[in-house]
């Protein structure tokens, strides 16, 4: 092994986790678990929405020209000519200078092209006063306006929102095509780290990263598999990567966080399968390893849980929307203006922590090793290799986490 | 009942969710299950982090004086003074001019403060040249710098992330205290409505509004409870809430969308306990009920989706929050810069749908009753009451969804 990483760039580091992913199989799940969930393939409207004309408010279904000059101090007058009854499939018919209570959703009669709101109507025995014109259309849902029936409404890839949700039940999607959620096996290595649950002794550290790790691919619709502080040991090690690569979808393998250390784990994926990238061109997170063992994706992370971090998102995030094949993003942006000077060295990309308030992204200087600034910040900015630096002013995009 | 409703303005409808809400109780979760629960308490760190100071980077501990003026042309030569063995306790101790290897995470020897990267080193047998002066500190995290033992980490009222999780691990977090998740009882009304697995006739839709009412309060960390579509029928509808009210911590009826259906459900909650709101200034969702039954919340949303679902971002997620006692907000925003004029009515709070994109926010006009606007749109915007529209240019907070 060479002292010095091989390092690639950040996009061949996503294309190569692109490569080796294994896109996961489908499986259908109740429409009421479906939140979350990616959607496997286009849902078609089984019917039109709506599936009749219908009146959005409560009030009164009229001919819109018959309305014509209606107004508080010269009110039209209608003679009253009956109700429509929620969920009844009987179309009553209007014609013109008649009018027609509906109440909000009921069918609007036939004949009728408008709706007056209650609120601008005076009833008086059997005449209707209306005070204000109708416009063509106005209060209507006009059939199949919102989806014909066979066309898509939500498409493969779609991480389902609770909107979402709702149009696949307006569609008649009871059962939802989704991608299987990943298995991603988690394992910590380094002889530093001691459970959470004991008193770390001088020279040891908590596994903070099984935690994170979990937590984060659970968050992107992941089963996470944790195998546990593994010790620097060989055999052990290869046992245990052996052993979650053919039980799992990918394995994220943390720590190793010293040269010697990643050396192990890098000859054992070596030894299983192969080393795709020894090194990114990326800080934090430059001895990033990204290998395959059995057909498994691999990856090894730096041992830091803020370095961790950043690989999680710049690099894993496309590793499992390969896995899953979301389209909408497992990530959330927003735009802020940069509020102080970043300079970053050419030919590596840096990820800076900031603090966004008021639209302002405030870096987080200070060392990357820092778990506080993890918690404080809002998220990072990307700035690319080809870049010196990033100036005060300058929109910028920030990943949210 | 009166044909007008008596509306109030948003923020009395929030201030009265918020006084009706009980705060749900506490329960431990174990750390890798607490990932978007509520923080019940203040987490302190058990211990100061790190525990010793330690190098950030593989490399050769030095004092920092010592490497002054060092550069590629002209190195300093120190002689190699031994290795710190990760994981291992003993502090070795450093003399000026000496230099000791300390892997990542390894503890720094007494007697230095700076690491030198590797990268700028090149040991030639007993000697190793250092290329790059040290600054003082260099690649050194200090004790305690991150916490020190007995500060909070974690404050109570945060969602938890998947960094929280991860700070909570390093301060010893084993079970943490969270909010237990809200039960909400979802119930819809209306004779129109049937269930998703049936095809609808004229004059029938499909209960769309259970799913998005679960769904998004799943989204805020609540248990659905769902109580199927109940017919518009007093004893039976009477039946049905005073069971919701019974076994859960707050009750969403959704429907009733006519006036009819709206004042047979206003006037059980008024037999039950007590009508608080009936009618909210605000523009989808004005016919929105407030009320309390058994010292349980009950909330009557509007029919049609796309106006609860306003309601729900509106008004039903303070009653989630004040119950769980979230300070983090359960809501995401983003500044976006109007694209175009839109218009308001005075005295109402208008929420009008937004599609972002490149920091553009561009409203979907339309009618507010269509369903494809829900999932075309990035978020809502709010028109304050006292406001009579907004103009193309202005910044603006969208509530994205």
């Amino acid at each position: 092994m060479s002292l010095f990483l091989q390092v690639v760039s950040v996009s061949e580091a996503i294309a190569e986790v692109r490569n080796v992913a294994v896109r996961c199989g489908d499986e259908p799940v109740p429409l009421i678990e479906a939140l979350h969930r990616i959607l496997a393939e286009d849902v078609h409207a089984d019917v039109d929405i709506p599936g009749f004309t219908r009146s959005v408010v409560d009030g009164f279904a009229v001919r819109s020209a018959d309305t014509t000059g209606s107004s508080d101090a010269i009110p039209s007058m209608f003679p009253f000519s009956g109700r429509v009854t929620m969920g009844a499939s009987a179309v009553t018919s209007l014609r013109s200078g008649e009018c027609i209570y509906v109440p909000t959703g009921g069918i609007l009669p036939e004949g009728a092209d408008a709706v007056v709101m209650i609120e601008h109507t005076e009833q008086i025995g059997k005449e209707v006063l209306v005070k204000k014109p109708a416009a063509q259309g106005e209060n209507v849902l006009f059939f199949n306006e919102d989806f014909s029936k066979g066309e898509p409404v939500v498409q493969r890839g779609k991480r389902l929102s609770a909107q979402d949700i709702g149009v696949l039940a307006a569609a008649g999607c009871r059962d939802v095509p989704v991608v299987r959620m990943p298995r991603i096996g988690i394992l910590s290595t380094g002889n530093e780290l001691v459970p959470v649950t004991v008193r770390p002794e001088a020279g040891q550290v908590r596994d903070v990263n099984s935690y994170v790790i979990a937590s984060m691919v659970k968050e992107w619709g992941c089963l996470p598999e944790i195998y546990g502080i593994i010790i620097d040991e060989r055999e052990t090690l290869s046992e245990v990567i052996r052993k979650a690569t053919s039980e799992c979808d990918a394995v994220l393998i943390s720590g190793g966080s010293s040269k010697d250390d990643r050396d192990i784990v890098a000859a054992i994926i070596a030894e299983q399968g192969r080393v795709l990238v020894h090194g990114i061109a990326i800080a934090p997170g430059k001895p990033t390893i990204i290998g395959q063992c059995s057909g498994t994706p691999v990856i090894g992370l730096p041992g830091h849980p803020a370095s961790a971090f950043i690989v999680l998102i710049a690099i894993v995030r496309h590793l499992i929307t390969a896995m899953t094949g979301e389209t909408s993003g497992n990530v959330r942006t927003l735009q802020a203006t940069l509020g102080q000077n970043v300079s970053s060295s050419k030919g590596r990309e840096d990820y800076v922590r900031v603090a966004v308030r008021d639209g302002i992204a405030t870096p987080l200087f200070g060392k990357s090793g820092l778990l506080n600034t993890l918690v404080k910040s809002t998220g990072i900015v990307r700035i690319p290799a080809e870049s010196e630096g990033l100036e005060t002013g300058t929109l910028i995009e920030v990943i949210v986490w």
